[in-house]
């Protein structure tokens, strides 16, 4: 098992990875004092999964579980979702004492980090992701939230979970779109802050591909060390951490514009990797090799869903709405040279439409 | 104008207190450079009396302003009017560099400190309370949130605003009742803190019933004061925050048993600030002389509205569901003497039936 520690003083935790993980959640649960009585809030598919394994071990440490399921998809994580939660834990009399435990994937994660966020003004809680998506990224930095019905992710809160535990047995169990999904996301850590980590993946690609348990733990691991470094330094993403938005300018507007529904999150990042890396060559900061080195490393993971239905005038909207943007000026992060970023805004529409075509013709 | 400063490290902010504070709104805001973009929320009755002074104000230090106004009073402070306020904010483009301004009472202040704390993961706000309730309670401290229909303030969150401007014109304008309802959370702070505070204001009650200007910036600064000092020892109440609740535990039980619509808050609390004086008693903790001086002070404010048709048993149930309890005790801040606490949980039915009895006797 390998230990990340995430230091934020008092909200300080650790990230637990390893292999049959949630054999032992009851005890890493107790040992850390967190509560006695736990709230296990899952989908329905993952909780046929792993679902009755977590409970029973749970319970065998002594601990009280009370379980709950919610619907799954980016299209329920809203607040009609979060005030179904609020009604079912006041009934259940869940008080400041109780923990919450998110078992699931990132909009599971999400969801449940706001609603521990803001129930009683705050309960702890604990995220056992079982995405590769929500292992790398959305579990941990302590970003939970919901989207609003014009704009991905606008309702939220920066609020840390007690503890993050990975079971990467649970990645044999995931859709091969959806881990593929989640390795965009990883490559993205190695194009923003290691160089050395973007030549191992690249090297390694068809081990991770097989989903090999050793390589995957290694991977994950480097993903949350580089995200609890960023984290550490800028919780609240008001410098630093803003690097781990490459990819998402773009991204969340591609996901936005089709209604969450044309690409999976990773999908949207690696078609928003490319088009940042293409406007990084525009404007003079990278090479054309180093932006052929990424769209190819993109590229290779697998196919993505074709974007070019998507009218680009739609694509400006949303770019527009996001709250990344500083006053009216879109913000992208850009690339100085592979692990390195440099941050800017306001771009011509002209300019962000040419790279689209690029990026457009790349994946054709 | 007097200065009191809330120091919680880098969410540290200053109150200020004194006449004539609203002509100076936009400066205090330019100064502390907090935004150049506002959202000034509030109710129509406080918008109609202050809004306009306040928008030319804060225009005319350079300030882009947007109004908005919501429904006001306790049963409007829930979801509803948050996801109200987030549609308008994102339509409005509202992004991480616009504040918000809760212009009014308790409610606005706690429904716009909410919007703050999870719009877009926390934009920073200003508080500008206009009640003498939000002067001295709901204003500072960082207690942020709404109710849900099964109980009062069960989502929210802590988080503190950028600065506090306390106007006492404004305290010109309210009603008779809304007042006097603040000055018992006024004298909560004497009960609980500071024996000479309190014998000030028992000593100065026919001034401060005036609401003569200079008597009542000293009332609220020194309320202020106390508030922030126990505040900034103890954030996010694990303990000494815990003594501000005295006689909230049956003062909220009573507003939910009446949904709300029999008492203001703070003659509720007047009502729990008895009955935790009388339990004190009954325990050992005061002799009965010092109650009797509580129930006086208390009394001496004005007429409550009567109690005594509220079924003691839909009390007992709304305490067992209260966010303070531990476990499933109920939780009592009681009295050592006045001017300190001490906090017991565990209580006979029985007993606080009996105790609540006294009470509605001393009432009648």
């Amino acid at each position: 098992m390998k230990t990340v520690r995430v230091s934020l003083g008092p909200r300080s935790y650790d990230i637990l990875i390893g292999r049959d993980l949630l054999d032992e959640v009851g005890r890493f649960v107790k040992d850390r004092n967190v509560a006695r009585r736990v709230f296990l809030i899952s989908n329905i598919t993952v909780f046929e999964f792993y679902g009755n394994k977590v409970v029973d071990d749970l319970e065998a440490a002594g601990l009280e579980v009370v379980h709950l399921l919610i619907p799954d998809g980016e299209r329920s994580k809203n607040l009609h979702t979060v005030e179904n939660i609020y009604t079912y834990l006041i009934a259940q009399r869940a008080d400041r004492q109780t923990a919450l435990i998110a078992l699931g994937g990132g909009v599971t994660g999400d969801v449940v980090g706001f609603v521990a966020a803001s129930y009683l003004r705050g309960v702890p809680y604990i995220q056992i992701p079982t995405t590769l998506l929500a292992q790398v990224d959305s579990s941990v930095g302590g970003k939970t939230g919901v989207n609003h019905c014009l704009g991905k992710n606008l309702i939220g809160a920066f609020y840390q979970p007690s503890l993050v535990c990975v079971d990467t047995n649970s990645l044999d169990t995931l859709p091969a779109r959806e881990f593929q999904s989640g390795l965009y996301e990883v490559l993205k850590y190695g194009i923003i802050y290691d160089e050395a980590f973007f030549g191992y993946l690249v090297d390694n690609l068809e081990k991770i591909k097989e989903r090999d348990s050793e390589v995957m733990a290694s991977v994950i691991s480097r993903c949350c060390e580089i995200k609890a470094e960023v984290t550490s330094i800028d919780e609240k993403e008001a410098d630093l951490r803003r690097i781990l938005n490459y990819g998402h300018t773009l991204g969340h507007a591609l996901e936005s514009a089709t209604r969450y529904e044309g690409f999976k999150h990773g999908e949207a990042i690696a078609y928003g990797m490319m088009a940042a890396a293409h406007l990084s060559q525009h404007e003079g900061y990278i090479d054309k090799e180093t932006q052929e080195r990424i769209d190819q490393a993109v590229l290779s993971i697998g196919p993505l869903p074709p974007a070019g239905e998507v009218p680009f005038s739609r694509l400006m909207e949303a770019m527009k709405r996001d709250k990344k943007r500083e006053d009216d000026r879109i913000v992208f992060v850009l690339l100085d040279k592979i692990g390195k970023t440099v941050i800017c805004s306001g771009f011509e529409e002209d300019r962000l439409a040419a790279v689209w075509d690029e990026v457009l013709r790349e994946t054709r």
